[in-house]
């Protein structure tokens, strides 16, 4: 499973990350991930490079980490600080790797790649997820299935129409303008359905729910699996600033070749103290996420079984536009730093 | 895992094939199978040929078939009949695999070859199971083992003294006259017990259980998994249309490398109108099919692992002789074919 | 799975082996194990030669064993003795590889190399499971894990004041004095803790638990995976004959690369007739065993997948020499066999 490296990965929710250990597989490596006393995440591989034993299984001693089986311990840098057996000393390697990990908009993210070049300027904008002009309402699953299945799944969402009718079915829809645009290696594919009837997910915020509305969909998708959906609507002809808008946020991080970690939530700009709107959400959430969407996708995986998308060619629509470019831009991204990789490897002979 | 392709297998009993969508793991594939309205059998491969979505998540629209993904839309040729995307145009190549498909004998058949090839009159003879003199009883099951390993259970009859004693035990049956005789790639086993003790299957049904019958057994192999096995008492001397016979239909089909579908019934010319002894047949095929053939089979492959049966030189004895040459005919026949596809394919150049 | 071959294996304790057919993983190899009429168990692969049955279907005669599924008979040497089919001749290499079997001090043991090889003289000595100035709790477990792990964690027990603290943990443990010594290629690796506070273990079955104790661990480790742990605690300064001393006996037989048959035993010389202390022994190997040194073992083979722990390049500390020279005296014992049978079949060219 060949991964992007240089890139922050979503690890948890930063709610989910507490000062206990909490071990997720993620990147085929399991992650311990805890809180320094300040608050601060942590990131490390789950295994004492003793005995590889899983550090979960030991305990914290202030800030690291003590091996729950021949008690090395370990600082959160993932340095062995402590050997407590022959004369103390501290066996040369005796490290485990650590990951540069960063809290923000409520999501822990870690740096996959070399740690001189982690920069959390770089961490996808997901403020809207922490925006008091917002109410955000989410969750995560694990999806059987490929990250980038995942990924297509989104960014083709003609399939709203057929797997998610008739609650946010758009009749108009497929017919709809449809941009793709890209910048900074960023992917936008936008939609607008003018003058529509309002789809059945927005109704019941609506004063008048029959009144035409503007309908728009725009996602946004940054390698390798943020993606970020705004949708809204708006009085026919007026400016969508006096819509309902809701930003969708989907992110997900592979777990292994079939499996990944899918993180998701809604951010809507109207009713936010209303836990009715919230109810809502989260039955949408559970209805299209976990009984549409996440059938289908393990369904396609189980079809696919271990071969690779591309490699079966598939039939290519209009609508496959977004996805395949994210999928050719992914993999432009991953062979130039395998390319770099090499460069750097004989430039050091 | 090579199968022999021109040829038909069943696919399911007919009664099993309804209109609405079931999906059966044959062949190595996912195949969908449901009827037209003119109550004709489709199968095809149950993956869209766009993102490979399984077809039986969908709906079916007319004849054919809508994927519940992205909505195209097929014919029950397998040929694209709709594209809801874009400009409407039908991508080149948007195709699902069909099968020839056939209602006969109640059972629904699919020729795993060539199109062109496929020739209903080629489909193994199964008459009996519809016939108005007989009564059938039958199910089927799932054997956890290689379908060579079912078919060598029954070519191999001398284990129903051992395995199925003591209720089809018949004690001369080892040393009866045993012959194998091969015609037109079908291969037939025949063994003979004059003037014995009828075997306790028969014997509810005798007049007089404990007079001397003639017993016979004889088992027709059809490649690639067609069985027919005809067992048969008739008082000693008489000539067997006076008998009792039961033709038994075993018809395997392979899933996977390690998996078969299983077919089975029983057919007998006495008692047709007897529920008692439909409960008899069933149970027996509980018993002897579910409770002793199975575990034995499964065992046989749990003991040879992922190893084929031939390759691990088998100890052959005087019983193994139809069972061998079905392997070997099979094989042959398996053998020829990929030659011919290798010859068409430098004839094509 | 390169296994040491000219050696002695325990396949089960004595007391789990009857008359009856029972099969055992082990080696690789399904085992079937029963005893014959005279009370000597047999030990042979669980798969008969004609069609590769598990012999464990069929049923005893004699001393020997009826296939289940064609009726072939092998003695207890794995010889065929009776073809019920044909003619009745016994085909050349009608054999079902058995194993030289010896019940020794309570375990039956099979030697699984070179049949002319096997020598009751080197079976590893267990006679204090059946001393009677000892009284002996035991039982087994399957560890998820490769055998060596399990024997890593006995040759290494600095794990005891991490692992099983506090019930275990004595606190000089860890800079207690530490030899490991070699001879006839075992390895005994032994710690010597003077005047110290006794172990929690040990404390009710003293007089004064609060006295200082000389405490002694013994382990001593024969290839392939048979451990003796002699622990013990006297007054401090007096001769250990006098103290409570407990041998425990770990023998661990490879089932699979990941798999590993443990059986323990712990024999005590004090309170030798006291079902209390016997509780106390069977409590402690629950939660020492079970719920400490399982999960910890598996977590271990969990972390490292599919390979091997020498290709990981563990840290080595001080406390592993003992572990790490068991690991590299197998590897050679291994390799020499190898060697040997390379030569041999060299020599009969």
């Amino acid at each position: 499973m060949k991964l992007l490296k240089n890139t922050w990965y979503a690890a948890a929710w930063s709610r989910d990350v507490g000062t206990g250990f909490s071990t997720r597989e993620l990147l085929g490596e399991p992650i311990l991930l805890y809180r320094k006393h300040d608050g601060a995440p942590v990131a490390m591989i789950d295994r004492c490079p003793h005995r590889f034993a899983p550090l979960s299984m030991g305990k914290r001693i202030g800030d690291g980490v003590e091996c729950g089986y021949h008690g090395l311990q370990f600082d959160c840098s993932g340095a062995c600080s402590s050997n407590p057996h022959g004369d103390g000393r501290i066996p040369a390697g005796a490290r485990v790797r650590s990951f540069p990990c960063e809290d923000r908009h409520g999501l822990v993210w870690i740096w996959a790649g070399e740690t001189s070049r982690a920069d959390a300027n770089l961490i996808p904008d997901f403020s809207h997820l922490v925006s008091p002009a917002l109410k955000t309402v989410g969750d995560q699953m694990t999806q059987k299935a490929h990250y980038e299945l995942v990924v297509d799944n989104l960014m083709d969402l003609s399939h709203v129409n057929y797997l998610h009718a008739p609650y946010q079915q758009v009749d108009a829809f497929l017919s709809a303008k449809h941009d793709v645009v890209q910048h900074d290696g960023a992917l936008e594919s936008r939609r607008t359905v003018p003058a529509t009837r309002a789809p059945q997910s927005f109704r019941p915020f609506l004063d008048d729910p029959d009144a035409p509305v503007d309908y728009w969909l725009n996602i946004r998708w940054q390698a390798p699996g943020c993606c970020v959906l705004e949708t809204g609507v708006v009085a026919a002809g007026q400016p969508r600033e006096q819509g309902l808008v809701r930003i969708g946020s989907h992110v997900v991080t592979p777990i292994g070749p079939a499996s990944t970690q899918y993180l998701y939530a809604s951010s809507r700009n109207y009713r936010l103290d209303d836990p009715e709107a919230d109810d809502e959400t989260a039955r949408w959430q559970q209805m299209g996420f976990h009984e549409q969407d996440k059938p289908m996708i393990e369904g396609v995986q189980t079809r696919m079984g271990e071969r690779d998308l591309l490699s079966m060619r598939p039939i290519l629509l209009a609508t496959d536009a977004a996805a395949i470019r994210a999928r050719r831009l992914l993999a432009a991204m991953i062979d130039a730093e395998a390319r770099e990789d090499e460069a750097a490897s004989v430039a050091t002979v």
